[in-house]
């Protein structure tokens, strides 16, 4: 069993969650799987989102289900309605995913993308958002903690600054929560989206979303599937209900729900303590393993970092660096520099080795990364 | 062990399904998951598209996977460049989730509907669409086999019908795939979606869609995600692939497409007779079992049908048939009028009871059936 450093890929997930998962999966094989959501219909309609409430700490009715982060990111901002007499904050840190999406709505209506200035340190120039919000800034979207390092963007003071303003306030929650204090109602955004195979080491093939009224109220209409709307004639439709699950589709995996149902029970039961003392502590293992070593630089803009430490080596490329751990037992990743461009271009860095401890890892597993590693470089 | 004749809902995963699905997230669970898919990329990149090819007789770059038949259809049907200038043509067969779409589509763009009219006999007048297809006839939508009732529609026939014209063909083979043979080739359409539960008894959460070149190369772009699409500066970005891949999102559940994968193959081992004499064999003990009750009235348009039969009966109404049917061992499901509406509304139909056995019914389930449906209609 290697030691498993990429959580910020996908987390280990319990034996509760794995159980849970398997147990459906044999159930559906013997019972039929229509059979067996109605069993669970408990969990699937109603559990799951309340677990999930009270992870986010946002209201049931604004929460809905995708199977990935990206299906729920990109099912609510297709619906944003931006013209090309609107302005989108966008940061350095911003997803690539999101950069394509962003660029592809800009061809599509002329909207125009602004991006959110550093500071010498790295972190975002909240001064220069107070100065220059005005009514034409409609959307502002910002990571949480972007994949490529793990610089914490201080979305709650974000949200305060932008609060007397109109603009729609998203937030890229993949990388927090399960590993931070993640606060809808502290936060006060209007959309919020997250997976579940990460920090909170739920099965792949989960995601979910915060979708606020005040986005829902503006937003064009999706496409709406069956289980929230009917044909009310031959050429009408009604939608009948006006919650967030109104963006999901009728289809979804059952046995991930479940799975995902049971990560939120038990990262509720077992809040982990990544972002408290131990947490800080195994990063801080990792920065100095990394730090100590003359090649390496590490990725580490900001003043407050979450458990993703990026790094790259001028002796080792970080794609070698990573096969090479693997082969001696540590699992680490590559961030790639594409996939957060605006800022890893500016940083010159196309490929980092990325070390994201979690819960499960004790500090011998960062002694033994830090002896191969060293081993490694040499 | 129930008896379970609701495979039009999702038909019993074989033990290879199960397994290839339970060993994958165990695998995660030590290994980790991205871990995990990097050891499955052969299968999860290459192998589960080319046996979905085997399946479908279509080439294997017009692919691409989903976590529904849904999603797949939606994906492809919201990048049809229509205008009001143009006509699409659906039947009265046509589900009601598509119909919501559509009627969506013609608020956004005023885009003509028009419903092909069947035959007295329920069969899709065929005349009717060679007398009436014209240039501005740009959509034509049929299901193979709607979920509500088992007719066949003659999807070949109307392929060769339309092949002369500019239309696009759309068919949703959902109910088909698996149970009957399907072939893109002689089809000949522009998409051809199906779910991975139903007749191939793969996992939930799967569907898939072919999305041929002429579709591909009229539609508007997709948003695309990270695997497929890069950003070559701060704000343009493109895509490096042509194929039906670049309708796809890059997350998914490696398990659920393990899964899949492991239901083609089975699949193509065990190719289900269920066309053949076997099939036909149980479908029709279910429709003389049925038939037989004075009291039953089977919904049974068409000259040819599949392993689909749904039918009303006026003394009990139609949930509480299944359900006391279940009491007593025996799944089947409830077809609701409102999901093929058109057809539905038109027989009266508000809830009908749908039988659906597949290759592991033999006919001593259909004798439980018929013995438990009799006792419980009197």
């Amino acid at each position: 069993m290697p030691i498993h450093l990429n959580t910020a890929g996908a987390g280990l997930m319990p034996a509760a969650v794995v159980d849970a998962m398997t147990g459906c999966l044999r159930r559906e094989a013997l019972d039929g799987a229509y059979e067996t959501e109605t069993r669970y219909a408990d969990t699937l309609e109603k559990g799951v989102y309340e677990n999930l409430a009270s992870v986010l700490d946002a209201p049931v009715e604004d929460l809905a289900l995708f199977d990935s982060a990206t299906r729920g990111w990109t099912s609510a901002v297709t619906t944003l309605s931006v013209t090309s007499r609107d302005r989108i904050w966008i940061t350095p840190y911003e997803y690539a995913g999101s950069l394509i999406l962003w660029t592809e709505l800009r061809r599509r209506t002329g909207v125009r993308i602004e991006v959110v200035p550093l500071l010498p340190c790295g972190d975002l120039d909240l001064d220069w958002m107070r100065s220059n919000i005005r009514e034409d800034v409609t959307v502002v979207s910002v990571p949480h903690v972007p994949s490529g390092c793990g610089i914490v963007n201080p979305v709650e003071e974000i949200g305060q600054l932008l609060a007397p303003w109109p603009c729609l306030y998203l937030v890229d929650a993949c990388q927090s929560v399960g590993q931070l204090p993640v606060s809808v109602r502290d936060i006060g955004c209007d959309l919020l989206t997250g997976a579940g195979r990460k920090f909170l080491c739920g099965p792949r093939g989960t995601g979910f979303a915060y979708i606020g009224p005040r986005l829902r109220a503006t937003a064009r209409p999706p496409f709406h599937d069956l289980h929230v709307a009917d044909m009310t004639s031959n050429d009408t439709y009604e939608v009948h209900t006006g919650s967030a699950r109104r963006f999901e589709y009728a289809e979804r995996a059952t046995a991930a729900v479940m799975g995902l149902d049971a990560a939120l029970r038990h990262h509720l039961r077992h809040p982990p303590a990544v972002c408290g003392p131990f947490g800080e502590t195994m990063r801080d293992f990792v920065r100095a393993a990394v730090g100590e070593l003359p090649s390496t630089r590490l990725i580490d803009p900001g003043t407050r970092h979450a458990s993703i430490v990026t790094f790259v080596c001028d002796r080792v490329p970080a794609r070698r660096l990573r096969d090479e751990l693997s082969a001696r037992g540590v699992a680490v990743w590559v961030a790639q520099g594409s996939h957060t461009p605006l800022f890893m271009r500016q940083e010159g860095v196309e490929h980092a080795v990325r070390v994201s401890p979690h819960y499960y890892n004790g500090a011998e597993d960062i002694d033994v990364f830090a002896r191969e590693l060293r081993a490694i470089i040499g």
